[in-house]
């Protein structure tokens, strides 16, 4: 007998891994949480029925949602992460010394519980002293923040339906901004542009970004395991460009060895398609 | 009844496609050529297989491979396609008003002939009075190629089994080197890097490339119907560097209007992630 999980895609296109067998499977009082075992992808995990993590690729969705904010602005100190229960965001975050405080708020702590014991290699920044975890909704942590607290905010989120829905929300961009220091950076998961379901959510995060921060880019990244493959993030902050304020010198000090993110990739990652470029700019008008 | 069409991209991974009818299928001297009509993705062919072209976004793949030569050397005036059957590369080139003979070489007739009947925009270049098509064996045609013939030179074949196998070879790099001009660009479909079988054919074909031309380099793009939506090509020249003999102005003038293509993904996508590089790295040594 053969077991495959599958993906829908969209209603037309699904994604097909063959896995030896299923490890976990529960529905918690927020999502369904499942997690296989495979040949290819090694473990993964998926929340409602979509790929969140695969051992086999998720360091490139954590370099990209955390490097390329870490090296557009030296003095990052205090950061806040809401989502990424799996721990591999905090894990790239805790590789930087320069880093003072980590708050990281997580809404369904069943899939913090999950992940320690599934991928102690994506959870091993979690014991870190700077760490604290809240389980809570990040919308309403971000409302309490006190003004100019954090130099970075990393969304680090679902797809927006479900405990997702109101991270992509103008209120809670603003909130974002609010909460974050003059030269702070929000950095979020930005869909993709490829399939009409996904493009159009990108579109109305982007459109209450670009509306909320003086400074809204996207970049993207080769994500084979996520819709397309063809993933991207949005990059917002009061005063810091990307490109005019990448600190090349001053990251590599950090020394760290990245597998996906490099300097290079850093420049090249803003150069988006015109079909893409398109989308976000219709965006602007609507 | 569904009708799904579903292609292998590792043994333990597949992606599907909703089908609305199979419109033609046959089995040619070379191998099995099926075309499908879909919702998603428009109507779409395989060879033995493998998605060739689908009309959602053949644009991709096609802007890639022509654009990325053609703005890095303002004199390309003799072009030879090699493979292409489906004629979207030579439409993008006879686009360009400056070119005066492209030469295509396509081993399988029947997919040209298959082509020209269920995919009129792709085969739409194909009338132009500078186009000459021969269906012979590239390789050969290549070896018989007058010295500095070409100023261009487009590898639009399939993977290196079948008809394809030959098109990775360093006699076939080496006969293309001869029949290129002083500055004169090869350009070829370089597989995925993701799949390790894939990554291995790429490694292959790199250090062929690499052991006979001064240039070697390696671009990027997000083609979602192929393995791990993580293409790449190869650029390789006598003399010509694909950043710094950018032609930025020249290029301009030609007043394209290109779906995916733009002078930023121009110097974008030669950023690779580290850890492609290191695989491109690992092939010069072996």
């Amino acid at each position: 007998m053969e077991l495959w999980y599958t993906e829908n895609h969209t209603e037309e296109s699904k994604f097909s891994i063959k896995v030896e067998k299923q490890l976990y499977s529960a529905q918690t009082n927020f999502q369904r949480i499942d997690v296989f075992e495979s040949k290819e992808f090694g473990k993964f995990f998926t929340l409602d029925g979509l790929i969140m993590v695969t051992e086999k690729d998720e360091f490139i969705y954590h370099d990209m949602i955390v490097h390329i904010p870490m090296a557009s602005n030296g003095n990052i100190k205090n950061v806040l992460v809401i989502g990424g229960g799996d721990g591999g965001t905090v894990r790239e975050l805790t590789r930087y010394k320069t880093i003072e405080k980590i708050d990281m708020v997580e809404i369904d702590e069943q899939v913090v519980e999950v992940c320690k014991k599934y991928f102690p290699s994506t959870t091993s920044g979690l014991s870190d002293k700077r760490v604290s975890l809240y389980f809570q909704d990040g919308l309403k942590f971000v409302r309490d923040a006190k003004e100019g607290e954090y130099d970075l905010i990393i969304v680090d989120s679902t797809d927006p339906f479900g405990p997702g829905e109101g991270l992509f929300t103008r209120e809670f961009y603003g909130n974002c901004h609010k909460a974050l220091s003059k030269d702070g950076i929000l950095v979020n998961q930005h869909e993709c542009p490829y399939y009409s379901d996904y493009a159009y959510n990108m579109q109305r995060a982007h459109r209450n970004i670009y509306e909320t921060f003086n400074i809204a880019k996207v970049y993207q990244a080769h994500i084979p395991t996520y819709p397309s493959g063809h993933w991207l993030f949005g990059f917002a902050s009061k005063t810091i460009d990307p490109i005019k304020d990448l600190k090349e010198e001053e990251w590599l000090k950090h020394n760290l060895d990245t597998k996906y993110y490099n300097l290079d990739i850093h420049k090249g990652c803003f150069a988006l398609p015109t079909y893409v470029k398109k989308l976000l700019e219709q965006s602007h008008h609507e």
